[in-house]
């Protein structure tokens, strides 16, 4: 039976993929006195008390709402919220197999930012934590900055941090084998959506400064047609040689190409123009920028994609169940620049130098080192970053 | 060690009583690449083709939202959103314990009708059906009834209906015992929130006919002062005989007290005035209006109350479960007047003629029999009443 007809079928046997159980005993009325009525007015009024204890006696501070308007759902698009269900089950399925993180999908029938804004506020008692998910750009910027600024709990979008996490992972090691210094080499990211944009953004923060960012319709420069306000923003952060063109332009001399565009648009040719040992993360899935054979054919030194059966791959999976372990465990108020650089760079240390090689630059995602390391590396962070209401001195008045 | 005590201490080792787990295997990266990417875009297409394979192909089905703004919550009143978490976690337990129904706590920081109406929408996509529950009175009759005429899936606020079933239930065999008829006795409800309402519609569906509801400052007839819309319209629908004064006034002559209001109001003087064999529900928790003893010592032939030390507990555990357990089952659109009937008729069917006496005239709340029971006669009310979207022949377009 091939992949899909056994997901499909696996789906259908098990109706959806998460349960909700009780943590607790219940067998007796006793059991029952304790978990709800009356033994449950006592944690109730310890936490109308002190809100911090809700920490304490709840699920809160392990649980995350994986939200989406179902609008960018893998590479299906705008599938709708119903549609769009099966992947926020699974995301909430790795969060629980990677990081012992509760987590419930929930998919809203609205595409209005406000809305959307609003909807995730009301809901912020809740929870420990939002995952945005497979929201479409540019709307998920506005999204992830306004909750962020107006939440008090982490708030992270997976499909632009976590890709642009893994991929700076993947580039610190790979530098290492070509020998050359962030400051020195010239990227180029293919994609102006979620993923490139925060890619963009992170790099920038590790001390690569020479970026070229391309969309559909060709290098982003300030002033150009067919711009959004993101994209403005990203032309005056990005190209600082002020370059134009398309792609085939951008390419010439990169040191490094960053796909996360679609399938089949690098040739011999954009290969053949990048400087000695060219380094290609071509992340279009399942049928990357490149195929794997075309890129070593070509002479591609090291490539990574999103697929599971070629080396290096780029998965999400890497980042965002740490990431999450990591925040929870410190209670952070947020998911900050520092916790992020913190993620990339303890994925980046499990390929330890003696491993290193042009097919190993990424841990796999199974390697069981990777959650910890990463919740470590993250908790840290938010510490060392102010942001973890554990170990704030105003613990009483932080939420 | 105290109840309260012991209740803190469990709430506490275990942070909380829910945990969200996977139901499929996940061992290796087949089983990642069935559950996640890329084999989930087969359910999730199939959805996209036709929405009702929501329900084969994910936990929405299965899945309800225990939603509360925190505002009534047990008789600790407007305790927030936070506190009333373990509280919603209760609730959640009991679903799972009793109906095997996965529900999650959703608390919101808004008391707004407008925002708590906006915010369930929209996630109405992800849930088979919402819980309302604590959420105070006058709000939660309008936040009720906009979500019942806007969505597509139950809507159903426990606190309303829960005891009317239950009183409801009791009420069928407790006049049984006495040898009346609904159409001839008089009722006093002595409570105008949530139950009480409720118990007073529900009561009337049944065809008891002449019922006066009272509260706190008296007896509810048309034209009193401090009124609100839902008094009034409670007032236009009561009373029959028009009468004003207090709950002195009111009870003279009745046969059935129900008391959804506080502890110890009921006097001898009042169980005097009643007709013979008195029917006294004195559901006040953990407080009755009146103690078992004194009702006993005074001449009530049969009484009920909210506890569970006493015989004839009105305990909601007794509906709920077994009624969204039902309503799940056959994919009903509402919870309608004739599936809340259909389970108070299930919950009194329970105690059987021969086992019928003054002090069991509601089973026990842990009595296995229960839930089935009301799933079934529930989920059949539901096909019979035309609300069930399994037995539609319009099935393609009910979401």
């Amino acid at each position: 039976m091939d992949l899909m007809k056994q997901s499909l079928e696996m789906h259908q046997r098990f109706k959806g993929k998460m349960e909700i159980i009780s943590k607790v005993p219940v067998n007796d009325a006793r059991d029952l006195s304790l978990a709800y009525s009356p033994g449950v007015a006592a944690p109730c009024q310890e936490i109308e008390k002190n809100p911090m204890r809700v920490y304490d006696y709840t699920m809160k501070g392990n649980l995350v709402a994986v939200v989406s308007d179902g609008t960018a759902v893998l590479g299906l698009g705008d599938i709708g919220p119903e549609a769009a269900l099966p992947v926020m089950e699974g995301k909430a399925l790795l969060l629980k197999r990677f990081a012992n993180v509760d987590a419930v999908p929930i998919t809203l029938n609205t595409k209005d930012v406000d809305e959307i804004v609003r909807t995730v506020k009301a809901m912020e008692p809740t929870f420990g934590a939002i995952n945005l998910e497979d929201i479409a750009a540019p709307r998920c910027f506005e999204i992830e900055e306004r909750l962020k600024a107006e939440c008090n709990i982490p708030v992270f979008h997976d499909d632009q941090h976590g890709t642009a996490i893994v991929v700076a992972a993947g580039l610190e090691n790979a530098l290492k084998i070509v020998g050359k210094r962030k400051r020195e080499v010239k990227i180029v990211i293919n994609g102006a959506g979620a993923a490139g944009i925060a890619t963009l953004k992170l790099l920038k923060n590790f001390g690569y400064e020479n970026i070229v960012v391309c969309d559909s319709k060709g290098i982003l420069y300030e002033g150009r047609a067919s711009m959004n306000p993101v994209k403005e923003e990203i032309a005056r952060i990005s190209n600082p040689e002020k370059l134009k063109g398309t792609l085939d332009d951008a390419i010439v001399g990169a040191d490094i190409f960053i796909g996360v565009s679609v399938a089949n648009i690098l040739t011999k040719a954009h290969i053949d123009s990048m400087k000695r040992d060219p380094i290609v993360f071509a992340l279009a899935n399942p049928h990357p920028e490149i195929t794997y054979e075309n890129a070593q054919r070509w002479g591609v030194r090291i490539i990574g994609t999103g697929r599971s059966d070629y080396p290096n791959q780029v998965n999400n999976v890497l980042a965002f169940p740490g990431i999450f372990r990591g925040a929870l465990d410190v209670l952070a108020s947020e998911i900050n620049e520092e916790m992020k650089m913190a993620a990339a760079r303890a994925i980046a240390s499990l390929v330890e130098e003696s491993e290193l090689r042009e097919d190993y630059v990424i841990p796999k995602p199974l390697d069981e080192r990777v959650v910890p390391a990463v919740a470590k590396a993250v908790a840290n962070a938010a510490i060392e970053s102010g942001v973890s209401k554990l170990y704030s001195n105003q613990q009483a008045n932080v939420i």
